[in-house]
């Protein structure tokens, strides 16, 4: 089974718009198995997307064509796949009822153009919209073949995709393998460094052919560093049994590493650590500025356990309002003082400190990259460690940020004094 | 002229990687006039690369393909331009002492496949690499038109783009006219404020015909609602002539919305009144939790002005830390107090504050998206606004954030009292 997208919007094209819904789209496929070798992109134009679908067509069994269907001039969408199945627009009496519902229920009037969206090509199904009244979707049947039309607008795009469009394909691909992934997130080892760590294990998975799971790495900056495991099988369970099986060895593999699977980010993880042992944090960042604390507000019920932050980014703001003893600021003994001092301001039960060199100068003799970071739980002995972290002022902060929340993650799972590999450290 | 770009990588299509690469071309061949009507996309197979770059060539007059250059296997792209062109592969001696050159300037051995990189199609010429050694970018002439190999690594297709894919193809485009763009940068009005204001200047450049200037709208969240003006010309010196008469027409009709032009965003913009009026910042934030304070560290220089900054998530870090006085959180007052207590705490000439509800549950009976912000300067009197923000938990802290640097902008102009149009404001 195999399936194309395309793209439909000048916008795309002038880069005015960064194409997100073909990656998103190709994700979805290659999770449901059905194989993607293409991409196409083209404006506003009849022609161009009458022709960009007809050499789908000819190479694909299905078309995912995505945007070009809102209510304006530009939207010609529905006219392109009408043309390509040689039949006429018709009003779908369905969509036409919902669309005036909507305009109703808000008490506004309708503009004539907004019943563009009620057009369908004879033959096709409109796919029931998830927000009443606005862009539906469309199952448009080429001969053998299947042509989804869905909104651009992200939201509205997966909902559609997953609720109608996904499941039209499965049914349509019979008997297809069941492809699955799982992803690993690790912190605290280089790419190469993971690679080294999993080497033996991914010859022995090559040596075993084709139907062996298989491995790839990601690296994500703030996100860390991801394991993909994709395993094949025949229905749902085996590659339930399959993945299972293979996480278990990647994990044997690389330790504590391993911070999460899939969408779980550090933020996460450190968040219900800290609700299940019911403990507040305070963060006092320096060369992050802030950034620590805006992703933790960023986890659902933060308000739980996050207390708050001082971003001490003068020298000044350290020693007067953190408690900070005068030296020089980056230092293992500034961090920790940092940590100590906005826990016991802001009341929390958790202090984290961090201090370091964004770049491009040196600080106090230290290199750009040098970062200090401190954790500090109660009136346990605090915790430092000191990285070297490559890349540019905005890649050094990121990196800082997830170095922090996971030595956090490593000390309330008492293994304070482990640090990081992969990096110098001091 | 019209030039397509394709864009190679399996990477792509399996949604592992979001192609900003196209977008980033497409703007480029669009600020140099010059047409694209399609893009694709393909994985790293040969028979698929050819097949893309023979139909890009059948309907454009140059091909850009992107990525597919580096050391291994998978990197195909010569191979496929070569197989397009007729030609064999050869050495380039050039190309390849800059990549033994790289690894002995590093004292490391030079794995084989690095040879790979200095293979050449006959005919075709190398641009010299920007990071020497590193995948060179491809000339390659295929009849009257021509392929452009770039490597899909953003830094390193940007340098080779700009110094010698555009100049190549405006030498071969000839006396093709200048075009040239200028975004303003708005805050303080809805897009449909925005249309509003320029409609009726719109309706005259569309009569004025195709010559005359053009508009375009583009909201980007935290970076502001811009107005792209696109002028054309026979030469670059008349161009910038129509930009600038342009420019000053729409700055006319906008009034003080506009707070910068291209690249500038609104934290460079406070960053330089700042420092022309030597004050220093600190800011106090709720909901925004950190966001505002990280946005500012991103200016370089930023440690000559601001101080830094108090997350007083919880209700309790307000009271304690900035002295806010007892009471519903999300108030004016509650922003005054904690823009006037930071200022204090940290001893800095100007505080801000801000505290609201990112939602999606109503805070002390006020709805999702209710915003106060504040800006108090010295002894004078302190400046407070309450916006209504549209969007999610995430797009209503973007929002809070450029409205409270842009309330700050305000009252250094000296026009406090004036609020932003384009919300319901109490």
């Amino acid at each position: 089974m195999r399936c194309e997208v395309v793209a439909v919007g000048t916008e795309l094209l002038l880069g005015q718009i960064i194409d997100t819904n073909s990656a998103w789209l190709g994700e979805q496929l290659a999770l449901a198995g059905i194989d993607r070798t293409h991409g196409q992109t083209v404006g506003d134009n009849l022609d161009r997307i009458v022709g960009a679908l007809e050499l789908a067509l000819s190479r694909a069994d299905a078309v995912i064509v995505c945007g070009g269907l809102g209510p304006t001039q530009d939207d010609i969408t529905r006219d392109a796949i009408a043309a390509v199945m040689g039949v006429p627009l018709e009003a779908d009496d369905d969509v036409a009822d919902r669309i005036l519902e909507r305009f109703a229920a808000r008490g506004r009037r309708m503009p004539a153009n907004n019943m563009r969206q009620a057009m369908v090509p004879r033959g096709a199904t409109a796919i029931s919209d998830p927000q009443p009244g606005t862009a539906p979707g469309l199952i448009c049947p080429v001969g053998d073949k299947v042509v989804y039309a869905v909104p651009g607008v992200p939201s509205e795009l997966h909902e559609i995709v997953r609720g109608a469009v996904l499941p039209d394909l499965a049914r349509r691909a019979g008997s297809v393998a069941v492809i699955s992934s799982r992803t690993l997130r690790t912190w605290g080892d280089s790419e190469s460094g993971l690679a080294e760590r999993l080497a033996e294990h991914m010859r022995e998975l090559d040596e075993a052919g084709p139907a062996a799971p298989t491995l790839a790495f990601l690296a994500s900056g703030i996100e860390g560093l991801k394991v993909r495991i994709t395993v094949k099988a025949d229905d749902e369970a085996t590659a339930a049994q399959r993945i299972d099986a293979e996480e278990k060895l990647v994990r044997d593999l690389l330790g504590d590493i391993v911070f999460a699977t899939d969408g779980d980010t550090m933020e996460h993880v450190v968040a219900e650590m800290l609700t299940s042992r019911g403990l507040t944090l305070a963060v006092a960042e320096s060369l992050t500025g802030g950034l620590v604390a805006s992703r933790l507000v960023n986890v659902p019920g933060a308000s739980d356990w996050f207390r708050g932050g001082v971003v001490s980014y003068a020298p000044e703001v350290k020693f007067t309002v953190l408690d900070v003893p005068e030296g020089p600021v980056v230092s293992a003994g500034t961090a920790v003082a940092m940590a100590a001092g906005v826990r016991s301001l802001l009341g929390a039960d958790v202090g984290l400190g961090v201090t370091g060199v964004a770049g491009p100068d040196a600080l106090d003799g230290e290199p750009p990259g040098t970062v200090h970071l401190a954790v500090v739980v109660g009136d346990d002995e605090p915790v430092t460690v000191r990285v070297m972290l490559p890349g540019g002022r905005e890649t050094v902060r990121q990196l800082a940020c997830i170095s922090l929340l996971d030595l956090l993650r490593r000390t309330l799972r008492g293994r304070r004094g482990d640090t990081p590999r992969g990096w110098p450290l001091a």
